[in-house]
């Protein structure tokens, strides 16, 4: 592969991320891409057979963005290091990739590979990592919840970050979708959490917060 | 108004609705619904425009089913079994309108009337509704929280049954939506509580959640 055609590939790919999330993946062709790439849709369909596959390309970055930034560490013991870090990546993801959660059943519905590629990525990948980091913030006294517990707030979290997005612009639908609007929903992932820390760790608990506030 | 015709208008409207909940609104037209009641599409037109009046018909009876089962009573202490009221509400609404919760920030963006219906409903009906059980829960001694939790889990509560059936669907796209599905909803919803539940009322609570089991 060219080194040309290497870089057009990846600049599609980013430039189809960027407009998506500025104008929303249901109305942005694959004309609307080429045109803003200043490339010739005949250059672009030599690459992508149509914009599913941009798409799902990027889903691939974002399951990658997670996967290399999430992972319990086998070497060493938690810190509350790693809950910035995971409160962090899951801003991060939801801001950077923030097209993908504005419909995503919509988007899984017209987009099979996809669709069985993200299930396949939450219920075993995503589920085993916050179930993995629930039980070691437990050992470590952060967390005081029962092992039943785990699954009904995994599944609470995956929930809230999902349709975050969806939620605030089905309840406010005159106000644009911000990074303040990310924010407000990694407070919302918070708030779950809160009940279960324990008084010791509270404190760190609330400054930690107060990255995400405003 | 004759007899006739109200009779006709609420088939119309109970007919949809049922036909909504099993192929979902997307799927069926006015044509649809005209021959599943044996009527002209004329007739049809009679009564309703479009189908969006159907729909924002079946919103109001919604609406209407929520704020005529859930109130704060003024004249006696809250008790336990207004939770059980409570929670089967949420239950019975989540159920009886199943589409409307398939796809709604879809729904509401075909239906600019019922959209503005339906915040307003939301943000201050059914928020107050959800704020004032929660202070009295907490005057009863039945849950612990501070007054600064009680807006981060009524949003929480409200984005679950929001969202519970497009989660569903898109984490488990083969299975079909049932009445356990709405169930599992419910279980959600009490796994948001959980945490806040005193040591007392913790028998109870167990008691109560084995209503949604299965």
């Amino acid at each position: 592969m060219s080194k040309t055609r290497i870089k057009t590939y990846d600049r599609i790919v980013q430039e189809s991320l960027k407009l998506f999330n500025e104008q929303g993946e249901r109305s942005i062709t694959t004309n609307h891409i080429a045109a803003h790439l200043g490339i010739s849709p005949g250059n672009l369909y030599y690459h992508f057979r149509n914009k599913e596959e941009i798409v799902y390309q990027i889903f691939l970055q974002y399951r990658d963005f997670i996967n290399a930034r999430l992972s319990v560490p086998t070497d060493r013991q938690m810190t509350t290091d790693d809950l910035v870090n995971y409160l962090d990546t899951a801003f991060l993801a939801m801001w950077q990739f923030r097209f993908m959660f504005y419909d995503l059943p919509g988007l899984l519905a017209r987009n099979p590979q996809m669709q069985s590629d993200y299930n396949q990525f939450v219920h075993t990948e995503l589920k085993d990592i916050l179930a993995g980091f629930f039980r070691e913030f437990i050992k470590l006294g952060l967390l005081k919840m029962d092992e039943a517990d785990i699954e009904p707030i995994t599944l609470n979290i995956w929930l809230v970050v999902k349709f975050w997005f969806a939620f605030e612009q089905t309840a406010w639908p005159d106000a644009p979708i911000t990074e303040a609007s990310s924010r407000r929903g990694v407070r919302q992932v918070l708030s779950l959490l809160k009940p279960y820390v324990q008084a010791d760790f509270m404190p760190v608990f609330n400054l930690l917060a107060a990255r995400y506030a405003g």
